[in-house]
Formats: structure tokens, C-alpha cells, sequence
């Protein structure tokens, strides 16, 4: 008899998220709440599941008569040039929207967050633990996004310690894989969208900033075990990701190799664009042991690539 | 025909705005919005202004058929161990207040923030200079104030960059004077108090931690300068405070210098206390030329005995 609420549950992460809790003999129903800003519907069809309900809503103003036993929070956009341009909406959302679901938690139950490496802003250590208080410029246009996160992060720890409220919350590094919305913006499907169609690859500056690329198969496996298989109560944060840093260059030659049509072009860079991100996994390990980012970028891409390919009617 | 919106203008330094924005003649109506949380209605016994509008709200909740032409947003607990009493409240006056108040701007109006020096948490560089990102734990025991803090000032600056927003964001280090709630919880007013009952003056750790004290009247002469004197549209951010640099135990001691019967005594340290502040005041002397904390603490602090003297009825 678990009931289940899922804020985001349309978009990339939330609808993986989604068919993993399908999985569960023990949940009874799964409300999934999304305004489909930048969820689509379509992803949320694999749940072809009469446990499931869609709440077409924003997170902030959802309203429920019933309280749920579990509740995960991912109704946010990630990708810069979504967030950036409805910053007061991404801040809303995050923020409020965490506030209202925390009013919507049985007592005893348990929120999940999917915070990010953005809370370590442009991080000048390397690898980042989940102890490094970060550099985020909280005035730049990167600040709706990291802020709110960090804003959330505070709301959630600061709730578990007055109130004993259980929280889960993980530090999603780059994540990438099929039902990225096409018009994302981020590196991995921009690159993939743009050789599909035999246009140029474009790099944002030089390439040389690193990113930590995390196939989105592997990172629901650590949230299905972090949020509910394992039974740990630790609180978080726990970062999540690939610890193999890769240059944004490397991932755009390696496309650009299957693809000979599409030269790689440069381009200004992304004001404030991170220059390094790379997860220390320490705690990770400890609280998922034997858990890692199975899948390299080499064998993600080309899955990825035959999704996309799909999903934009283009003949292989 | 100004109209003016004063939220948390019952508090300590809300009130001391208050009697400024009435000294100007084309302030036809001050709406003053307090729900009186850590604000005290005698504060603003001191406005006997038929101008002056009084309204028990919170700051979420106020609404107004009215746009006003400047609004400002004082509305926060600003001492631990208020904010750390009730964390969420204080993260939703603060993110959930801001995002209201946007909404009854008039447009082309200004919007005017007490940001804090907390946005630099346990700073590792001294003086901060605005451009220093910051050393918070974004899941700390002072996160909910520091956090909530950061992220209105994303939210401004992002309204600033996406909408032309007129914002004016100050960051202000420590305030002490009149006014300060006698249970306010922080160092000068608890060293004041408990001298003037005859108990001892309880230091939090080894009172080697250092503030920057700026005297009421200083900070709100500042206040007045950059959000209306001055006409300037910088919108900030714009460190306020005394770049005298004293330590915890410095204060303790000039106050039981006068006070012979009250030992200092030292208790724990408070968990995540900042070792250091002192503002970078490089730009602050370009927006207000010739500004500076002129009130000495030890003029300061005794100004504000004889203030507590009063407010406690305890006899000279």
C-alpha cells in the first residue's frame, strides 16, 4: 500500500524514474504530476501501467486530499538555455514546489531530491566531495538554476533536522541518454541532434571544459537503489555520477567520427560555463557498493544516437 | 505620488527604514506588511505619519489591487537562533516573499533587498570584496537564512537580466542599536542585556571571531543614500558595513569594562559560527562617496545601553 507522488515525472530523468517505481509489486499508485514545460508527455507512454495517474500541473500549486508514503522531487528544468531563459520559474519551481510537496508527505514518509553538481558552481578542487561548499556566482545567469537547488538542499536538511523529516537527496552529475528532449541544449544531444541531420557539431569556447557523462540507464539504477532498495536512511547529499572526466571536445570528435559530414565548429563560449566537473564518489561507494557507471560514453553515445535517430524520423 | 511598499518594516532595521522613507515629501503612502514574527509593533509607534499604512500579513500572502513604485524587502528573521528555530518559515519569507512582491511592483518600479554578508558563509578570503563567490554549506544549520538569502538575490539579478527589472540589492554585515529585540540572541544586544540584569556576558567560543559592527544609523544613512538619495540605478550587489574589523571578545570586554559586576564567561562554540567578516568597501565608496560607519562601537554601544536600559525599565 504505497502511494507514490513523482513531481517531473514526464521529463528525461523523472520518466526513467517513473518505470523504475513501476517496477515495485509494492506501490499501489504513482501520481505523477508535470506541467510539460520541458516534460513531454510521450515519455511518461512507457508507463503503460493503471497504477499510474498524470496530473498535467505545476508542482508549486498540485494539490492532493491524500498524503503519499513516498515523494520525489525532479519537476525542474536542467538545461541552461531553458532555465535561463524562465529563471523566476526554474527558482519556483524548485523552491516552492519543494514546499508544497513537503506539505504533501505522510508523516513518516520520505522526500527524494535530485539536487546537481551545479551547487559546486565552477569548482576549484577536483574531484568535488559532497563536503566542497562550492563557487557559484549567486548574482550570474546560471543562478536560478544552481541557487534554487542549493535553496531546496537547505529546506530539505533544515526540515530533517527540526522536524526529523526523511530526505534523500543526490547530486546528479551530466546525465544524457534517450528522452532528452531533442531542443535540450546540452552538449551530448546537441551534438548527436545536429550530425543526424548533417549539420555542423558546435562547441561552445574551446572544448577543454570537462564534464562527467553519465548514461541515464546507469544513474536510475543508483537512484532506484539509493531511494528505495537499498533501506539506507542516510539523508544525502550523495553525488551520482561518472567519475571518468571527458573534455566536451573528446564526446564531439568521437560523434563527429561516425558522422564525417559534420565538421566541428567553435563558438563563443557559455558565460560562466563550468570548466571542470568530476564527482568524488567516496560516499557513493559506501552507501551503493559495486555501483558505477557501467556504460562508457563510446557505447551511450551510439545507443543514444539510434534514439534519437527514431524519435526525429531520420532514416538510418 | 510615491507609493511604497515596506515589507518586515516592524523590524529592527526595517523600522529605522521606515522612518526615513517619511522624511521624504513625495512618499504620498507607506504601506508598512509585518506579521510581527521577530517585528515588534512598538518599532513603528515611532512612524506617526497619517501616510503610514499598517498591515498584519505575511509577506507571501500580502496582496494589493495597488502597484507600488518601490517596494522594499526587509521581511526575514536575521539571528540564529530565530532563523535555525524555523527554518522553512524563514526560507519562504525570504524566496516565496520575493517572488510575491515582484508581482506588486509597478512597472518601472524599483525593488529594494537586504541581502546579507551571510551570502560569503565562513569567508577564506578577508576583506570579501562583492565578486567572492562564497564558502556556505548548503546543508549547514545557518543554510536556511544564508541560502534563502543567495537565492533571491539570483532571483532579483535574473529579473534584472530577463525582464529590465530596476532592483537595488545591498549586503549588509552586522547592525546593532535600538530597536534590536532584547531576545534578539546575537552578541551585542545579549552582551547589553545580560550587563545591564548584573548576569554574566556569555561569549560563544574563544571570542577570537571577528565582525564588522555598523551602527543602525550609519547602515540606514546608507540604506537611504543608494535605494533613493542618490538616484543611481546599479542594481548591485553592494556590500554595507564597518570595515573596522573587531573581535567577539573586544566588544565583551569594553562592555564589561562599564559593567564590573558581569564576568565574561565562555560557552561552546556555535556550530558553523564565521570565524571572520569585513567588508570590501572598494565599491560601495563609488556608489556612496564619502559614506562610512562613522558611529565608533564604543559610542555606539553605549548609545544602545541607554536604548535597552529603557526598553528593560532597569534603573540607571
Amino acid at each position: 500500500m504505497t502511494q507514490v507522488l513523482l513531481a517531473g515525472g514526464c521529463g528525461f530523468i523523472g520518466s526513467h524514474l517513473a518505470d523504475r517505481i513501476c517496477r515495485r509489486p509494492d506501490v499501489t499508485r504513482l501520481v505523477v504530476v508535470d506541467n510539460l514545460w520541458t516534460g513531454r508527455i510521450e515519455n511518461l507512454a512507457a508507463v503503460a501501467d493503471p497504477r499510474v495517474e498524470f496530473v498535467q500541473s505545476d508542482v508549486e500549486t498540485f494539490s492532493s486530499e491524500t498524503k503519499f508514503d513516498e515523494i520525489y522531487h525532479l519537476a525542474s528544468p536542467a538545461s541552461p538555455p531553458w532555465y535561463m531563459a524562465q529563471p523566476l520559474r526554474t527558482i519556483s519551481a524548485n523552491v516552492v514546489g519543494a514546499l508544497n510537496l513537503l506539505g504533501l508527505l505522510k508523516p513518516g514518509g520520505v522526500i527524494g531530491y535530485t539536487s546537481t553538481s551545479e551547487v559546486y558552481g565552477d569548482p576549484v578542487i577536483t574531484p568535488q566531495p559532497e563536503t566542497y561548499r562550492g563557487s557559484v556566482d549567486c548574482t550570474g545567469p546560471r543562478s536560478s538554476y544552481d541557487e534554487s537547488k542549493r535553496c531546496v538542499e537547505a529546506m530539505l536538511f533544515e526540515a530533517h533536522r527540526v522536524r526529523g523529516t526523511r530526505v534523500k537527496v543526490v547530486r546528479l552529475f551530466n546525465v544524457y541518454g534517450p528522452r532528452t528532449r531533442p531542443d535540450d541544449g546540452r552538449a551530448v544531444s546537441n551534438f548527436i541532434t545536429q550530425a543526424l541531420q548533417g549539420k555542423p557539431i558546435t562547441i561552445f569556447g574551446d572544448g577543454a571544459q570537462t564534464r562527467s557523462w553519465g548514461h541515464i540507464d546507469d544513474i536510475v539504477a543508483a537512484l532506484e537503489r539509493y531511494f528505495w532498495l537499498e533501506g539506507t536512511e542516510y539523508p544525502g547529499p550523495v553525488n551520482i555520477g561518472n567519475d571518468r572526466e571527458i573534455s566536451v571536445l573528446e564526446v564531439a570528435e568521437f560523434i563527429q567520427s561516425h558522422f564525417p559530414k559534420s565538421p566541428i565548429t567553435f563558438l563563443p563560449p557559455v558565460v560562466q560555463d563550468p570548466t571542470n566537473r568530476r564527482p568524488d564518489l567516496t560516499l557513493c561507494n559506501q552507501i551503493l557498493p559495486g555501483w558505477q557507471c557501467a556504460i562508457p560514453y563510446e557505447e551511450g553515445v551510439m545507443l543514444s544516437v539510434e534514439w534519437f535517430r527514431k524519435e526525429m524520423l531520420i532514416p538510418a
